[in-house]
């Protein structure tokens, strides 16, 4: 059902993309696009990714490309596979390739300085892709022909997210990313990027998805939160579904799990009107309580959240901790963040610039938190009530997760992708249960009432 | 929610229970109670349980009270805490305490000789007891009041299976099942008995559940698999369930888990008429494929079955590989042996007949097994399959099973017992895949197209 080819990102491109992560000091913000928040700023202590002051975005530099976009260059990769599946797709592979653009692009920002912000979806769709974990999962003959849509802008912007979270997460491991391109028989496709048994993560997993195709009224509704009707010709309704969705699990309890997904549907009515919404989010699910994580943590989606809407980080917050529940534990799955559904307002763009925010929150977020407790020693105990956390991030998954439960129930859907955010290992003790005043108990306090953190 | 009491059958008790498991060549049956087929005679190949020969019951060996049944003795527990919740569990706890009798009784029992049949119900309930891992659910001055109605006579038979399997199991293993009574609020309550990382047991549970309630028309028609309508008063129907289930997951890859749960429901509808139906089966899971072990488990269940209906054993066979699927994996979760829901005919007495012999065909289906492989080696690697096997079976428990979801849905379940199915460890690996011709690669294969082992 799902052609899977391995593609891998040559060194130069790694270390290019790194560079991406260094300092900037301020810049301009175009479209509406936040200047996004500094963990530096806010908790002091925590420590930050090695020799960044400040996060920047991968739009500040720039990889100039000095051949020509088409020419064929795919037995140039220096590693890995490549699939070539058209004209596009081979000009994109030859620029991939060609690791001297890269070195000079490292070159040019070799010395930290302050760049100029320029926007999120200048340059050409086929340099952007170059940073790219694979190819996106649409031709890009086909982006390129619809530079100015959603859909493409999206595409674009899931990309980019998965390539700079797990670049991110490469760089501290100092492993691998296997990277998987499948292909829906229905209609599109995804690429999963997951690296298993690291040295500092048990199992990280990266995936984008990008399926297109007919829906049922039915199914149309249940993928909507408010569940609204929409009418199909014919009872059908074709439909384009895209997102980004991430779990990472770390080997050291005291590095907690996160989350992230972000995601955007498309659903063309019986008049041929576009019905559009955002949904997504990013939470996290630590092992032991640090309050001083959490409200990083927190504090970092508030200030992208508060760019766009006062009442979005409040409600989101709200929402995340009432999602994650395990009902039957009477407990949240972790200290929660942000979620949210159904995000069609105030208009489509503004909406667009919200989830964008979100999507490139994700590496301040987490990334600061894996460095502070990197060498964290642990003990045995320690590791056996993260394996018992562990179980109960399963639980939640296959019992009440929405996207977990729509996939498994959906045909042709690539299941290895959708379970790869379960843990790689993880344990059930029966009536299990810390003892009063330890540091498990005070985690069981939290999950069972949440708190405010910001 | 639940009250927690533990409970321990002290040493004398259960080594009078082993007795039971001592050879017996022929006997009278009652009541069409059936002769138990044994294994050595269908798989010569299989070790059997130490000095048996055959299988038997332990009703051919009674132990006789010599002492008032009333008599307050609870402070004489040799070992573990006991509830006393009224006269009559008093009076059983003062018997159970009692070691002399059951000393008296393994004397009696020293010389393995043929015992004669005498029945699966004769002798008082108060003397029954004596076997039991706790004192049954339901007070036993309750039982004694309604001694010949079906709900006493199945609360003794899986009161009497969970005892007979936790002693077979704690025989083997040389550890001790942690036992706890506990109550539901809304009514009712169970016995659970679970041994963790025990020698030969990674983790193995045994759980029996009486309760009672009113249900809403709603949830009677989900209990029933043909989806019956029920009528209530004012839509509501009192009803009663009470079950024995478990699930028992060796170490040892070579040991399979098998899972087992019999059950019966009683409702009463509006005219004061009931409607009752019995459940359950017997199914295996094993990690590795032994063709002898499958058909030994499967002509085990079939000859228990053929007593009462050619058509039960092709029949739930069936069943069983249909309901133990997992959709969104294509295979099924072990390699079966039979289901049944919703049986209510021919008539009570009947049913409850076929029930019994399933239930106690539960140890000689699977103790052949654990002794036979009790002494394996293996490697890493097939621990590693094993626990690749574990993922599964939690993916099955949490996605699809049916009492599992029911269990977790709904209010004042005790969640310990429900999840106690799922294994002590388990493993999630991105895209296993064995290779070909390797003995995982055959595994999955039977799973991907079940087979006929008799």
């Amino acid at each position: 059902m799902a052609t899977v080819v391995l593609f891998s990102v040559n060194r130069a491109a790694r270390t290019a993309a790194r560079r991406c992560l260094t300092p900037r000091l301020t810049g301009p913000v175009r479209g509406g696009e936040p200047h996004l928040p500094l963990s530096s700023t806010h908790s002091p202590s925590l420590t930050l990714l090695p020799g960044s002051g400040r996060f920047s975005r991968g739009s500040g530099v720039r990889f100039i490309s000095h051949g020509p976009a088409g020419r064929p260059a795919a037995g140039r990769t220096r590693s890995g596979a490549l699939l070539l599946a058209g004209a596009a797709t081979a000009a994109v592979a030859g620029l991939l390739a060609n690791a001297d653009h890269f070195q000079r692009a490292e070159m040019a920002t070799k010395v930290p300085r302050p760049v100029q912000e320029t926007g999120d979806e200048e340059g050409d769709i086929l340099e952007r892709c170059r940073g790219f974990m694979s190819l996106p999962v649409t031709d890009v003959s086909v982006l390129q022909g619809r530079k100015e849509e959603m859909r493409t802008r999206m595409e674009m912007l899931i990309m980019e997210t998965q390539a700079d979270f797990c670049k991110a997460l490469q760089e501290v491991d100092g492993g691998k990313f296997k990277v998987d391109r499948w292909e829906r028989k229905e209609g599109g496709g995804g690429i999963s990027c997951v690296m298993q048994d690291g040295k500092v993560f048990e199992k990280a997993g990266v995936n984008v998805s990008v399926v297109f195709g007919n829906l049922t009224e039915e199914a149309a509704k249940q993928m909507r939160s408010r569940g609204k009707v929409l009418k199909g010709k014919d009872g059908k309704l074709p439909f384009c579904a895209m997102g980004v969705s991430s779990v990472i699990h770390p080997k050291n309890p005291h590095i907690p799990t996160v989350h992230f997904n972000y995601r955007y549907f498309e659903v063309e009515e019986e008049d041929g009107s576009k019905q559009w919404w955002f949904g997504g989010g990013t939470d996290l699910t630590p092992v032991y309580i640090n309050k001083e994580d959490a409200f990083h943590f927190h504090n970092t989606l508030k200030e992208a959240c508060d760019k766009h809407h006062p009442k979005y980080y409040p409600d989101f917050k709200k929402w995340c901790d009432r999602y994650f529940y395990i009902r039957h534990r009477g407990e949240t799955r972790g200290i929660g963040g942000i979620f949210f559904d159904d995000v069609d307002s105030p208009s489509q763009e503004e909406a667009f610039s919200f989830v964008k925010s979100c999507a490139r929150t994700v590496v301040p977020c987490y990334l600061p938190i894996v460095y502070k407790h990197l060498n964290d020693s642990f003990t045995e105990e320690e590791k056996d009530w993260q394996q018992v956390r562990r179980g109960r991030y399963v639980e939640f998954n296959l019992v009440y997760d929405r996207g977990v439960k729509f996939g498994l129930a959906t045909p042709g859907s690539r299941i290895e992708s959708i379970l790869m955010s379960l843990p790689l290992t993880a344990r059930w003790e029966y009536m299990h249960e810390p003892a009063k005043g330890t540091p498990e108990a005070k985690m069981l306090e939290v999950l069972q009432n949440p708190k405010e953190w910001v």
